[in-house]
């Protein structure tokens, strides 16, 4: 019976923490989610001197209690799971150790304390929230658009890489050392300050030819801007068509996918 | 008789200022904007030093005058319509309040009358008189495209946030406080500024790891800023399909799909 | 006799001048063309102090020459043609003569000579020689889908306005006078080259307060960016859509625009 | 039997270097790219003031060592292959031999070196080990649909040019020289960084004129940076439509537009 009320615990607790649909559940989702940017908060107003002077130790009792109570929290979420290391290895489990990390390791080092930063990656949580409403569909519509267009992505991405390096190193030649350009990184830095169109100006062409062929970079850029739009809308577009596929399932093979003028089953011929 | 005289009075009324199109109403629109253009003219001029010097006084003459005509005209309103509470809780109507608060305002605090820019939101009427026009189908397209698209326009930008957090942070590590960077929120400033592709330069990075962490925060918001747009096309594109698909039956065959213009089914040619 | 001399002569030059489906008003448009470019690299060089110091007079006798070539051309251009009103009033022709006004000018103005880099307008008659090619449809194309959506823009142009005016003056308020934002319009020109993601960064916020609301600019820049992007990529697929109509003609009332799966014509029922 | 074996040593080579879907020349492919992109990030050291003044020599030496191997790469190929002349003439041959000419250059030319920066488009060697996997597709289909709007892109970007030559030219008149506008090439330069929402902020409008047309290009480029990406954005989604488009008609109605994985016509349940 001791192990029978062990159980029952273990439940309830898994309930409320790795679930959302109970009302205890989502009222852990909401305290967690708040605790998260408070203590986001409090390493940001930390990093400003003229609040670490005056509220410094405040801000580090409150930034050790947080880190007590995530400890805590990552413990249970280890302990009650079934696969403790599933858990662990999940891009989940991953940003909550991120986020407990460095306030351990600003014992060690100092200014490790500004890693905590990467708590923000918790505020993704908030998705977990969401799942519940109408959210969790377009959250996968992105996810699978975004995953389509990936390796269409990536060649432009080593594209544009190639480019940069090139009209960099050209740039560093045109351009003399004393304007700015003072070696080749940093040159490719310029270059793709320049083609992503940020255009910070810490670096700018001086000569004439400079001006000439960062203009000619320019609207180089101006027309590859559109390639990763072009790609990612395009992977939507289909995407969202699939969207309205899926509506009616066949009676013979239990298969969905058909088109909305369909009326036969395209795999079993079977009337739908 | 009187009452019936009295009827007919704020029938008119109602119809020269709510509605526009009769020609008194349009007349009445039209008069409108010009006067909210010329407050707007009035308060941007007054705001240079140089004319405020000169003119200061008959800036704020005919400030009050124009306050003086929107508080009858927004009194008006409140009188003519029958639920004037349904008016004041309606966007237009909370634009028209924020129009005339700050006049009054700046008696107390100085200052308060720049707040006068409010007013440029009630230009937005001039919507109301295109609304006769072919531009209502227009404006319907781009509100059902937007709202549309806002939920994932959210996770978006929820996402777009949490980056920000922790690659200012960062950058923050990375440079030092010389360097521009003096803490996190200024160097999530920084992000947002990097992200989005403006780039002031005002803040920059100065170290070569900073300048390789940089470039990898502009070519991620290169491929980024895709998203949006992806977004938003793919909604309008569904908005343009769905106004173009006329949802008549063919009586004949019972498919849809017709054009507009279809008097015959496609399919079988009987008469829709 | 003598009067039809004169014809064959005026119709030989029409076809030269305004036509370029021969070899000799091929080559007449490809010298008009060179001469244009040349007038304008003139006026650019002119513009250099040093090369004005030194060849500033062969500019000089340059620039009168090619004005006095555009001035015959012009004169012919308006003999040749049988309604030369129709000519002057065309958007070639406006152009035309505004390319030759500012040399003229420039006897009374000094410095009106500058405006002959309205020449550069004349560049856009380069598109004349490609209408023989492919050209011409993909031009059709691109005008067909930007004038589709002139209406949605203008509303967004609107709405963008109203909404940098608001942005600006609040800017104004926030920064004081002495953080760069001297006054309201010069707000709103910070609003602008924020919002476009610009960013030249003349005026950058410097008030912790004003760099939050800059950052929620910039991200609201960044989702309107997409508006503009997907209004005219929807209008573009539609043109392109329609662009795929145009094969089949009904045999029994000639209209076109059917869809390809049609099999009777959608306006007279005749079969396909 | 001699002839036999340098035969099939030719046709052993011609596999390795040629091709990768053997062992050995997909470790080749590897090898060359490890090569190409250590050579690159030597070159890229090198022109960094203090790390050669530390370790020029043996960044000198590491060059002639890459160039060496390079050399006798290129002249493998040239030897192995049937007809040298068509590998010369292919634009992979020409990124090769480029990538070569910079380090013998430099004997004669003191700066040449830099050129070597050229190799970095012997990178995109790398999408020929993407060849094999389902990166082909993609390529094919980014570049089909680039070639496909190359036309309307260049039409676009020859309207821009006349653009910026005349907006540039007339901030050249409003602004005075003092303010940065020097010249009408350096006011052009300035128009394009401005159009492409560049923004370096080297040259930045001073006077309120200025600064009002200023914001008028950059608002008529916020609506053309829609262009191009509308154009590539519908090419791809033709390429996509295409690709998924099987051209398989159905024996039993004659209809098409099947889906790939149908066994079925959708319309009257023939067997495909």
């Amino acid at each position: 019976m001791e192990q029978q009320k062990n159980q029952d615990w273990r439940a309830k607790l898994h309930e409320i923490i790795y679930e959302s649909n109970t009302y205890a559940g989502k009222a852990f989702d909401v305290a967690l989610l708040i605790a998260i940017f408070t203590s986001i908060l409090v390493v940001m107003l930390d990093s400003i001197q003229s609040y670490h002077q005056k509220y410094g130790d405040i801000f580090s009792i409150m930034e050790w209690t947080f880190t007590g109570l995530f400890t805590i929290e990552y413990t249970l979420r280890l302990i009650i799971i079934k696969h403790p290391i599933n858990y662990i290895k999940s891009p989940l489990g991953i940003v909550d150790l991120l986020a407990l990390i460095p306030s351990y390791l600003s014992v060690i080092f100092v200014g490790a304390q500004s890693l905590l930063a990467l708590r923000a990656l918790r505020l993704l949580r908030v998705f977990r929230i969401f799942k519940l409403g109408h959210y969790l569909s377009e959250m996968k519509f992105l996810t699978v658009a975004l995953r389509g267009s990936m390796r269409k992505i990536s060649i432009f991405m080593l594209t544009v890489l190639a480019l940069v390096i090139v009209l960099g190193s050209m740039m560093y030649l045109i351009e003399n050392r004393e304007n700015g350009f003072t070696n080749i990184p940093e040159s490719i830095y310029w270059a793709i300050v320049t083609i992503t169109t940020v255009g910070y100006g810490d670096i700018s062409p001086v000569t004439p030819l400079g001006k000439f062929v960062a203009s000619l970079i320019m609207l180089i850029g101006y027309a590859i801007i559109a390639v990763p739009t072009g790609i990612i809308t395009t992977e939507m577009a289909v995407a969202a068509r699939k969207k309205g596929f899926h509506h009616e399932v066949c009676p013979g093979c239990g298969r969905e996918g058909h088109d909305d003028d369909a009326k036969f089953c395209k795999y079993c011929a079977t009337k739908l």
